[in-house]
């Protein structure tokens, strides 16, 4: 398996966590010098906290990682990759450019929250330099997501639905 | 004292607390009911993590507030109003929007990193409801921004001095 079809696996791997776990199914992996340092799924239900998502759970996790072997964090995250199967929402893409990361793979685009040109071009406007791909098993994301919201409530009132994304 | 003056003045001593421990002074406070339920300020350098800002310390604390009485994070956050020193970045005016706070008030703007109107106006462009009112005490809140950036070592690379706001 190419080096990046492994990473994007493994983000999916979190992501089928976050859907047995009744969350929005998003999951993320950090990799630093061609290997994962930091693997993270949505935790927005468990927590109760609407910022837990994929890619913040990462940070924390490649913090505890540069703690645990003496690493310089600033000089881990300009050389972390970011592999997550969901377009980030815009408080996620400003914080992977204030954290300055080097470059973000991400699967399918989020039409809702998209914070990396669907809905608003967080990168772009703020200058951030990190370098995107995107569209990387696209289809695979957005099946996760379907299984997600058809085990929804449908008489859920749609703003709490959407508050869930 | 009039009560939002003693809610900005609970955040400013966040501000001036993040200024004694070395980080970029920016406090904040939630308030909800009329009454200050978490506090928290900027500490990126301490937990060498760039998400720390006092926005995101205060969701934590909020939701500590919310266990210890068993209220309902969702109401309690649909009620806040949002405290902070400086203009909230884009990671932060997002993650506002995401988690449904009522109103912010602000002090002075951010012409750097500013998302609420001075870089990008991520309210408007994700459509968040939430009122803002910007200025007050805004004089303050430089004053103590200049008194960080002061102590700075002035032979520090340019983009590492950005960094750190």
């Amino acid at each position: 398996m190419e080096k990046k079809e492994e990473f994007m696996e493994a983000a999916f791997e979190q992501a089928r966590e976050a859907l047995a776990a009744g969350e929005v199914p998003v999951g993320c992996v950090f990799v630093y010098r061609d290997k994962v340092i930091a693997r993270g799924r949505n935790s927005v239900n468990e927590t109760h906290n609407a910022t837990r998502h994929a890619e913040m759970n990462c940070v924390d996790g490649t913090l505890v990682w540069c703690r645990e072997r003496g690493e310089d964090h600033c000089a881990v995250f300009r050389n972390v990759s970011v592999y997550v199967t969901v377009e980030p929402c815009g408080m996620c893409a400003d914080a992977l450019g204030q954290l300055g990361v080097s470059d973000l793979v991400f699967g399918c685009s989020n039409d809702r929250f998209g914070g990396c040109g669907s809905v608003v071009d967080v990168p772009k406007l703020y200058g951030h330099q990190y370098a995107i791909e995107k569209g990387v098993r696209a289809g695979d994301a957005v099946h996760l997501l379907k299984e997600f919201y058809k085990g929804e409530n449908p008489n859920a009132p749609t703003d709490k639905a959407k508050r869930k994304t």
